[in-house]
């Protein structure tokens, strides 16, 4: 997928809302757990309570590696059961050495077929160009996060500039737009005008909206650009709001709001 | 396991070699392919073959990721196959925020039992802290590599410091000597020197010897420590050095080197 389809996307659902399925046993209602996989069962209806509202979902692959095989087992059926038009993402944050990054691309881009993933940028360059030798695929960048951790090295000052900005500005020739974006955190909305000074054209996935506190009118008036540019991701506040046998519909309401306020800005 | 234990291990088998298991469908002996689990086969021959000359395997997780459901269980039947007496990362270099690093944590030290895991400090603390929640378990952070990456970031001098010495600085009070190690890369085996002026007192778990052209003598002269204080992986130099039906024999033979020559400085 192309940033153009993402965009072609974004205009016709009036939408950049992505979906994150945080998807935990001890979390959803307790109907679900008599299923054969109750994982997929929960993500199958979210899926298809909110899949004319978001442009993308974003599985968060911890919540299924800490289920073992059936956890894997559920990761693909949902990877499966997402159309084929909705952007996919691997919150993954991999990044290692050339020869293992390889076996990650292949992992979820081969074998998986997800169409991104998010990476760590700590390893350098050879750390994340083996995700962008898949061609069509996109490798997300974490620049700058929302927890209280991104204080402890994503901020530190050399030369006059923040970590963050230099692996945003370094990162940014390793490939094209139309291989990276950046994830960037939601909670310093005034933060994201530095960076679109930095990078005016890509697209960023902004988590944090919603149950980590970030303003959404911010977000919008801080990093928007002429092809929208920017995934907004909401996980918490829309699975877990209800938690009764119609999760799906509550969930469905949320991702609602969320997209009609989007629709104002678009 | 503690650091003494650790350290009583390697004064017994006067070794300090950790075997990387870095397990390719592609480049393991052919006549393996046939059995019904191939990875695991090499994987048991190659522990069998080097179990009493090394105090640590490091299944490199990507390679498993690699091949989905299949490579998932061969790595669980690796990790039941390892004797107790001997250490265990899982080479995953995980980190995000808390509520999902706590769930990598559940999937490495509870569904997995490993005792140690290799994480990634860009996102800080709290990206960290939920691994260090676990009672016996340890965090390998990752400080310096030797990969040609490693200048993007690393490097980055901060206030005179590089950004790998503030991490090492910082995130050493994240925890104690008992919970945290550091991954640093062997190839300039003189940043050991300044590490250590920085912690005398961890271990550091250093890849890179062998295949990456670092050498055991640098290393050793300057990171050992008076409870050794290191961990030195080897992986493709022991598991691949034979291709035919007599591999673990090549393998251990190449083990039995490198643990000869740690014998001598010990």
């Amino acid at each position: 997928m192309t940033s153009a389809d993402l965009f072609l996307q974004i205009q016709k659902k009036k939408s950049f809302l992505c979906v994150g399925l945080d998807t935990d046993l001890s979390r959803i209602p307790k109907h679900l757990l008599k299923e054969d996989d109750p994982i997929f069962a929960f993500n199958k209806q979210i899926i298809d309570a909110t899949k004319d509202l978001c442009i993308a979902y974003k599985p968060n692959i911890a919540f299924y590696e800490a289920e073992g095989i059936k956890g894997w087992e559920a990761l693909q059926k949902t990877l499966d059961y997402i159309p084929d038009n909705i952007f996919t993402i691997a919150d993954a944050k991999r990044g290692d050495i050339g020869n293992t990054t390889k076996k990650y691309a292949d992992a979820f881009f081969k074998h998986m077929d997800f169409d991104s993933i998010t990476v760590a940028p700590y390893m350098g360059e050879d750390s994340v160009s083996p995700f962008l030798e898949y061609s069509g695929k996109w490798s997300i960048i974490l620049a700058l996060t929302s927890n209280k951790g991104s204080f402890d090295f994503q901020r530190l000052e050399s030369e006059n500039t923040a970590l963050y900005k230099t692996v945003i500005e370094r990162s940014s020739k390793w490939g094209s737009t139309d291989q990276i974006m950046y994830v960037v955190g939601a909670t310093r909305a005034q933060d994201l005008s530095d960076i679109r000074k930095i990078i005016p054209d890509h697209f960023l996935l902004v988590p944090g909206v919603g149950a980590q506190g970030g303003s959404l009118k911010e977000v919008v008036k801080h990093g928007m650009n002429s092809q929208c540019g920017l995934i907004v991701n909401s996980s918490r506040g829309i699975i877990y709001a209800g938690d009764g046998e119609d999760f799906a519909t509550v969930a469905r309401s949320k991702a609602k709001d969320l997209q009609m306020q989007m629709s104002t800005y678009l």
